[in-house]
């Protein structure tokens, strides 16, 4: 075995291991392209090695995707597949472990018509609605993970030829899993605890509302819900009691947002890639909580359709700090892929809250939405960390704590 | 282009075009190992530009499925997946074209418990038994195609190199299906239509007994039902009235015989490839339809358990014939694949049988047991051709006409 190949070998092992937390007589739900079967495989290894009771495989190709979606009948886009809602739903239900595997090329989508895409989100979030409340509320356990593919890869490092940047991009994710030296397990373990610092204090301050400002032109107020709590690093499944990765990697610490609670303007500080296409130089304005207001230099119909979804994809559910200094942010790498660039990045997401609620686990849906949770079928981060960032915060009597500057931790 | 990407592209629109004959507005379901994914690229663009609304992927992996057969939880091989029963049976019941890209490892679950394949089997039956009436009974158009993978090309020419394997077993595929010089659709049709003046002429006598015999020991006679008729080539589409190609390449007249009529020894003329498994040297001996007596030199207790799957799986279901001089029989290769060496030699299948039978599209299933027809969760053909064998049909009236001489059609 190449020093490569151990160290793919102990990520398959953080993934199923740390990653789902995968346990003996559990059915594990692989997504993955068919492109990375070979990786399939080595996670399914693991996967039956752990006790495993079943591997099923929820393959994608990016060709095919797009495809579809330039050619395939207009109204297939209002649909999605009974089978393919009962194959996410019954899992989730049944508390299978989920481990998504992420190589999407950044720009799949480019030139779809994006009312297409809208209404394809339309139909699967309806039709998944089961699912995404489950891992919303870490039902199950799950994981998203990447590696690298040859579209991804070249958008990242587009100056190296195709073999260095799938290289490349194979040393940053294994680094930022901390799978480049050993001990892998033990060094997420920590990492993961090390985020509980800043979540405790946070925690104690419990406070009333956040004040981001910044040279970029961001200027917004976003209040927090009573009995909101801060969370990060390993989470708790609530069917089987155990901690799992939601994330690999993950710097981030994060909570939700008063639903009606956020005013101002914000600025996006990276482009995002959703949903096959990047959309960059954007900001929004709001009101009441509401989206009022949105510009992009690049992508404004496709962020224009994102939250207009439904009701609740024009309002923010999350709140996530991530330092400057962030491993993933040092690298100063502009990854075009979410789980990466939301780790480098303070970061909101539009669409539905994580019920980062006290007593969340016994409310009804309505009564989470009255204590201020957004709700929607989709959740799309968009990061707004720079080098000069500010954030204060302010407590229920009436202090003021800086909590970030110039883009840290101000304790 | 090459000269060799020219041909594909012509056996990919033959697949498409006169395979499942797809329409404008139609779903195509694709069954296609991932290893195998930039053909199915070709397949799906083929569809699209035939106004597919929509293709379907149902992807599969040899690897993946050989790790659950071995490491999976008991009980997983007594369950079919609901939403997988919801995949086949619902875009049957709607008549979507499905087309099965066939490159299996002859030798894929060597080794593999074979009750863990029968539970499957059965599991999966019971599961998927509306979507295999109706592609029984062609209620969907449907095509079986093959495309060579390096351990079958392996298997097949065990003396060449793997690229030449490969290379051997796509020329080997493509002039069976008549695309290996120019004019496919045209010379598949009239191909298909030749098979039609031995139909005409069976169809005429309708025959009584059917009588087999060969050296190597086989002597059946097989009754055949009331009613019945010999059918081969394209056949029509009983939801859309069109004509679908169910197998490229097809050599083979056939009929069903009746349920309970069949009686004698019947010897394989050739190694089976059945789910995964390599069965060679085999006998059967029936007695008023029924298997009573098996015996195989290798894989006798994969037989055994093919044949148990239930009740019907003991009794034959089709009757086919097939001249030793037809093409694929001609090029002397022995492909352990069904597709193919059913296509050189006269053979049966036991499971259910295909309702040849007049006015079959109006009987329920009871009526059609009642009429002679076998019915069974599977269909398993097995071949019994030899150079010297000889088939005497006795019609009605006593005369007996002989209809297979020196393993060739007699008239």
């Amino acid at each position: 075995m190449t020093d490569f190949e151990s160290l793919q070998r102990e990520y398959v092992q953080l993934l199923i291991r740390e990653g789902v937390n995968l346990q003996p007589g559990q059915r594990l739900v692989l997504s993955c392209p068919v492109e990375q079967a070979a990786f399939a495989r080595l996670c399914a290894a693991e996967a039956y090695s752990a006790g495993c009771s079943e591997v099923i495989m929820n393959w994608s190709d990016d060709a095919l995707a797009r495809m579809k979606y330039l050619q395939a009948a207009d109204s297939v886009f209002d649909e999605c597949a009974p089978w393919r809602a009962l194959l996410y739903n019954s899992t989730a239900e049944e508390g299978a472990a989920w481990l998504f595997i992420d190589c999407d090329d950044p720009e799949l989508l480019h030139g779809v018509d994006p009312d297409r895409i809208r209404r394809s989100q339309i139909a699967s979030g309806k039709a998944l609605k089961t699912f995404r409340e489950l891992e919303t509320s870490n039902a199950f356990p799950w994981c998203v993970a990447a590696i690298p593919a040859p579209a991804w890869a070249k958008k990242v490092f587009p100056d190296l030829t195709e073999a260095e940047a799938m290289q490349r991009l194979w040393d940053e994710i294994l680094k930022s899993a901390r799978c480049d030296s050993g001990n892998a397990a033990a060094r997420w373990r920590a990492h993961s605890d090390a985020l509980q610092d800043h979540i405790r204090i946070l925690n104690d301050y419990r406070f009333r509302t956040l004040r981001y400002r910044n040279a970029l032109g961001t200027d917004l107020t976003v209040e927090l819900p009573d009995g909101h709590f801060w969370a990060g690093g390993r989470e708790k499944c609530t069917a089987n009691g155990l901690l799992f990765s939601a994330n690999i990697p993950t710097e981030e610490v994060y909570t939700l947002p008063k639903r009606d609670g956020v005013n101002g303007v914000v600025y996006a500080s990276k482009p995002l890639s959703h949903n096959g296409n990047i959309i960059d130089g954007f900001r929004f304005t709001l009101k009441d909580g509401k989206i009022v207001d949105v510009h992009a230099e690049r992508g404004e119909e496709i962020l224009r359709n994102a939250i207009a979804v439904d009701e609740g994809a024009a309002y923010l559910g999350e709140v996530a700090l991530v330092p400057c200094d962030s491993p993933i942010s040092n690298s100063g790498i502009l990854f075009f892929n979410t789980l990466f660039d939301e780790n480098a990045s303070c970061h909101f997401a539009f669409g539905e809250a994580y019920p980062c609620i006290e007593g969340a686990e016994t409310m009804s849906r309505d009564e989470l939405k009255a204590h201020g949770a957004n709700q929607s079928i989709t959740h799309v981060d968009f990061m707004v960390g720079t080098p000069d960032l500010s954030i204060v915060g302010i407590t229920h009597d009436g202090r003021e704590i800086e909590i970030f500057r110039n883009g840290n931790f101000a304790f």
